[in-house]
């Protein structure tokens, strides 16, 4: 899940500044809030915080690692202490992201503390990671590894800034959002207006958005119980394990926040031709909110080379978390094998 | 849509009472209300009220027609100047039911009106149809023919009122919820706690119930536009068109209803292997709602002969309403073709 970690939280930081530490028994580990002024889209010349984090051996390429709405900078542990990230399984010895040999970077969402109450476009996302590298002096990412959101996200960074990334693994997201699951965002977001952003309605609406993470054969599987009354209301047998990760999520999330990324999502649309960055697709064959279709018309409009890689999971969007081993098989071929002009695809 | 037709209101009548009238010049009509007295599986015995409708020609074979939760007793007009009803194309001269030769009946759902706060169950209304049946002297019905919580009911029925029906057809209802669908209607009943059953939670409600009714192929032909600004809120393509629904659906839907015949459906347990009604399973192969899967199943454990088909619809669970073609073709089989001990299965 994506909040499987604590959100750990920066006190706020006097702009612009940034702070550092280096883990020296095991790995570099560097943290930093960066004051930075960015042009949105959507919402005018506005002053946010960029809170990144880097992790890996010093002057080892670096590879960008975005996740989902709720992902952080957290993406690994770095150090003994440090709680899981929510990318724990691709990182650290031995993983596809050795952080011995390699560097990874991530970033918190612009909107993702809920402090910015205004329209956010997964362009101005990009523009906040190419700020952040210049700060940081990364003259150019080896990759950028998004999923879901993050995907969108690295999609709208290789459009606008291709100088800055030599390649591109984008799964689970697409060149724009699905008809079907815009709608079913869009209801979540009226869940939120109903429940006036309580925390009832946020864990409501992040129940509904759980549904589209997964599918109905992890259900069937899981929750084939027959449901139980509680008082007057019938409980269904998913409801426990809906019930905790809604309040889990409505504890460390904002509803501005919620909101805000979500009609980003929905608001994302690039253009295919325009990328010329060697990217490889991934697409689960079950998800529910990027359809596979999608992600093929994504894969055959893509303007440089690109390669289509299909997997099947019963955690349908949710599989880039679910499915460690696979996606780590995946991945390993994106980051490592030459993609030429000529388009492939495979089946994993 | 369930509610093509305004629900046309009957005058509560005093208890028990029919009141009958017939078309002279086109065919017979008769339309009451039954004051029965029922033993619920669930909430005890109860009064209620049985609003039924029969069209057709005196003495003719009786069908009885039976659709979703929101559908009413008003299947078909059957004199000029009467509203069309939710299965209109099925119903008339030349149509799978002419009512010059056959009979169909129907009834508003126990708890339909809203009056009944108290847990529901498919057996309830099966029940109700048998009582049904002795007040109106039909013997045996020729057929049961159940589209979606009609299909459940239609199970129910021939479960346990086996003399009363010859032949059933379930329409995308299974012998059990789906856990992934049950989970989906749970939220839709949170939905309305959050919103304290007012108008806009019944139709935040309605509309998260017809997302589980399309699919996305549907969505991605109808509401591929880009999203707009709504004030400080942006709207899907699709919202205009589910607001639409959702507010027609509040104006005449009753939130205790919604909550009690929801709940029914995830209640809805019955065992194929009791069956011994010929039947005929029509499954929609994208439906998200009765997967294919759950059908299938369905088909193979029946007790007695039993065929299944599979239709092919962009419009998901509400193929059998809208495909009037295809399910009049599924009909004809269903209802003129002997069913054999043999299992068969065929695809549309």
């Amino acid at each position: 899940m994506p909040l499987a970690t604590p959100l750990d939280r920066l006190d706020e930081p006097s702009c612009p500044t940034t702070h550092g530490t280096v883990a020296p028994d095991r790995v570099a580990l560097a943290e930093g809030v960066l004051g930075a002024t960015l042009a949105l889209r959507h919402a005018g010349v506005q002053r946010v915080n960029l809170r990144w984090r880097l992790v890996g051996a010093d002057g080892a390429p670096v590879h960008a690692v975005l996740g989902g709405i709720s992902a952080t900078r957290h993406v690994a542990a770095a150090r003994d202490g440090e709680p899981d990230g929510w990318w724990q399984d691709q990182v650290g010895p031995g993983r596809v992201f050795d952080i011995a040999r390699v560097r990874v970077l991530s970033f918190d969402w612009i909107g993702r503390d809920g402090t910015l109450d205004a329209p956010l476009d997964t362009r101005d996302q990009a523009d906040a990671l190419a700020v952040l590298l210049d700060h940081l002096g990364i003259a150019r990412l080896a990759s950028i590894v998004g999923s879901s959101y993050g995907a969108m996200v690295g999609l709208a960074f290789a459009e606008r800034h291709p100088a800055l990334v030599e390649r591109l693994v984008a799964i689970s997201g697409a060149d724009r959002a699905d008809p079907y699951a815009a709608a079913w965002r869009s209801l979540q977001r009226r869940v939120l207006d109903l429940g006036r952003d309580g925390p009832e309605a946020v864990a409501l609406a992040r129940q509904f958005a759980m549904l589209s993470y997964r599918t109905p054969e992890e259900f069937a599987e899981r929750f084939d119980a027959e449901p139980t009354w509680d008082g007057d209301r019938l409980r269904c047998a998913a409801q426990d394990y809906l019930d905790a990760a809604g309040s889990r999520f409505a504890a460390v999330f904002s509803p501005i926040a919620f909101r805000r990324l979500s009609e980003s999502i929905d608001r994302h649309r690039i253009d295919p031709a325009r990328i010329a960055t060697p990217t490889t697709v991934i697409a689960i064959e079950q998800d529910r909110l990027v359809p596979l279709d999608d992600l093929r018309r994504l894969a055959r409009g893509l303007g440089g080379p690109a390669r289509l890689a299909v997997l099947s999971s019963r955690y349908g969007h949710d599989a880039f978390l679910k499915e460690p081993a696979a996606i780590a098989r995946l991945l390993r071929v994106a980051l490592d094998t030459p993609l030429h002009a000529t388009r492939q695809d495979s089946a994993a």
